[in-house]
């Protein structure tokens, strides 16, 4: 007889649903809707030569390693190379405190894996990042969400999330954050909130995972420290990624852990894959080792830096006067709110008709609310064609302001 | 305060030990130890020249493709040439049907994601691969163990359990079969019993999980066809892998399965990695889209026939007579079966001051049992190491049914 597939399924499938933003990317890889709803980086400024040359390397000087099966940690060069570089950034590690993993994903992962039972608890910033959320949905978390302001996670609420966490006897398993140019929302955390989170979070014993992608990536103003370089008892777990630094396309991120975290990190990691691929390793290890990542980053900051100043300048000329949004300086994306009578999700259908997408912002607060926010990319989109998104985005929103009535509609994405 | 990390881990943690296999090969690393160990391809076969040429076609036609996010289920082009080469074997599938996993390790990981709440039941062949527990482990898997004679898994015994568990109102959730020169083993199921599986279990509604990394290295006989080509009710979901057809560093394998369970499949490797990566997809399709496996897999068969006839005779020269072994007809590994009494991880220990290794068997079986057995590489191993290497592991042997009160020493591997 068919197989009966639904009966067979594990519980936690019931929360692992495709995503709004993979459904939306399939819409919107048609040809001439201008997408801002992606998380991708310009591929301009891919490396494309510099990889060429790499890989040549690898197979003319270490095929057969590249080739073979290698450690579970990752590649012992790469490694080195992450420390070091962690180290002028303030984070003390030594290689043995990096595991290489498949991007920021799989050490969403594997983080998941590790710490989540089925009903611990998670938490986030609200909004948060949606593939975090999914990860973490895989092993059944719920979520403690703390909100947010122009400087970041109210680290005031969250203290107080804690305090009744602990009075209650149930647990807060870790606190997840994304404190530089923060997806979905562009913002950064200030330093005395880190200063405040990372004192907080050690005083009840819940550790933090730090989520740093776009930390480089900064267009304007002073670097701040990171959580894990303000970190004294090894409570914080930060992840950083290749992705935003070079190519995405290889999945190569890492993270930096204390040894008794990373010994359980290790051993789920080996049976989720055995380990990453070791040529694509090499050829980044390559890429990166003679310090070609620091006169890179300045090309895709001053890009980005231009493409943010063009579409806060036609958000400001297109949106109407009770919308806001977030001014960002770095990263990859811009927050708007609207009027909250608008339904982002059913905009994204009249928005599609004007040929231009974005993500809808619901998908990024666990508690269900944001239903009036949105999520606009500008790091993919070329000049000109940020404008014309944002003046048709633009008029998509003003029918709304026009006719509220039509959220009345059904939705479906 | 210094975080208190065991009292923060998932329960199923407790379950995600160091394995044998990753201690072990940490030891034989040493230049001067045989290794016989490892489940590793013979490095002097990798097609490191088509990988250097493929790579450059690569970045020179389709840089910023490979450099970029890619789609979850995986390179296009790659599936459809999986698809089609997998139609010449029997397996009627498209390349809708085919996910891009990292290994076939990966493919094992998503399948226990998907399908096991702590506690259900996998029916497994005894011994059965390793690396398979461990994944199935994290989702705190049980196991119905299945002995095995010289045609493979005893389906009669098979049936009985899963009728008993039907009785009791159990769930076995699905069988794991490795049906061609299994890992550990050697051996390949017959034709009869790879019938009567796929019958038995579709009449249960059981799904089956193939996992077919080696079967296209046969050295002598008629290739038997795959469960999932006797399958006609999209109940096998099979597993293939890129790892000993070219190369393992990549990490490529994939999974074919019908529409509604690949569905579910896919939801959960989107938050595992987003994707597998792009560029070794790319290079990989280039390397084998137009015949180059076929003609590759000869020098392959060649060379690890070769090594498999070198160790056979060197084990019938140097193993004590009461001992028994496999005699594979393909893949990579023999299985020996020690005198009762004696523990073959006591005997790694004096192996390896004889400068020789292997794995011993208890990990493969879930049950405990199998401390008297022994799994043995041939494709790794140049043929004058092998015979060396089971020379002096003879004499280790022979040290053993000389004195067995040694046997009471403590082990600690």
């Amino acid at each position: 007889m068919p197989t009966d597939w639904q009966q067979l399924f594990a519980e936690r499938t019931a929360r692992m649903r495709a995503s709004d933003i993979r459904e939306i990317l399939k819409v919107t890889a048609q040809r001439d809707i201008i997408s801002l709803a992606g998380g991708l980086p310009a591929p301009e400024l891919f490396p494309v030569d510099e990889f060429r040359r790499a890989f040549e390397w690898v197979f003319e000087t270490a095929g057969a390693t590249a080739l073979q099966y290698g450690p579970s940690e990752g590649y012992r060069p790469l490694r080195e190379f992450v420390a070091q570089r962690s180290g002028k950034f303030g984070i003390r590690c030594a290689a043995e405190d990096i595991l290489v993993t498949n991007g920021s994903q799989q050490g969403l992962d594997l983080i998941g894996k590790t710490l989540l039972d089925p009903g611990d608890t998670v938490m986030v910033e609200k909004p948060t990042y949606l593939g975090a959320l999914q990860a973490f949905n895989q092993y059944q978390a719920k979520y403690a969400v703390v909100p947010m302001d122009e400087e970041g996670m109210r680290v005031d609420a969250a203290e107080r999330l804690l305090a009744a966490q602990h009075q209650s006897g149930r647990r807060i398993k870790f606190i997840y954050a994304l404190p530089n140019f923060q997806n979905p929302t562009g913002r950064t955390m200030s330093l005395d909130r880190r200063k405040a989170l990372v004192e907080v979070a050690s005083r009840y014993g819940v550790p933090i995972l730090e989520d740093d992608p776009y930390g480089e990536l900064r267009f304007e103003g002073e670097p701040l420290p990171s959580l894990k370089a303000l970190d004294r008892d090894g409570n914080v777990i930060y992840m950083g990624t290749f992705s935003k630094l070079l190519a995405p396309g290889f999945r190569l991120g890492w993270l930096v852990a204390s040894q008794d975290a990373m010994e359980v990190l290790l051993h789920a990691k080996q049976p989720s894959d055995l380990h990453t691929g070791m040529a694509q390793q090499m050829a980044t290890y390559h890429v990166a080792k003679d310090g070609f990542i620091d006169g890179h980053l300045e090309h895709i900051r001053r890009l980005y830096g231009e493409r943010r100043d063009v579409m806060l300048r036609a958000i400001e000329e297109h949106f109407p006067s009770d919308a806001r949004w977030t001014r960002p300086s770095g990263g990859m994306f811009v927050w708007a709110e609207l009027p909250e009578y608008i339904d982002t999700r059913e905009l994204l259908l009249d928005s599609v008709k004007e040929r231009v997408a974005f993500v809808p912002g619901q998908g990024f607060h666990p508690d269900g609310t944001g239903t009036n926010t949105m999520r606009l990319n500008f790091s993919n989109v070329p000049s000109d064609q940020l404008r014309e998104g944002i003046r048709r985005l633009g008029r998509a929103i003003q029918q709304r302001v026009e006719s509220p009535t039509r959220s009345e509609r059904p939705v479906s994405i």
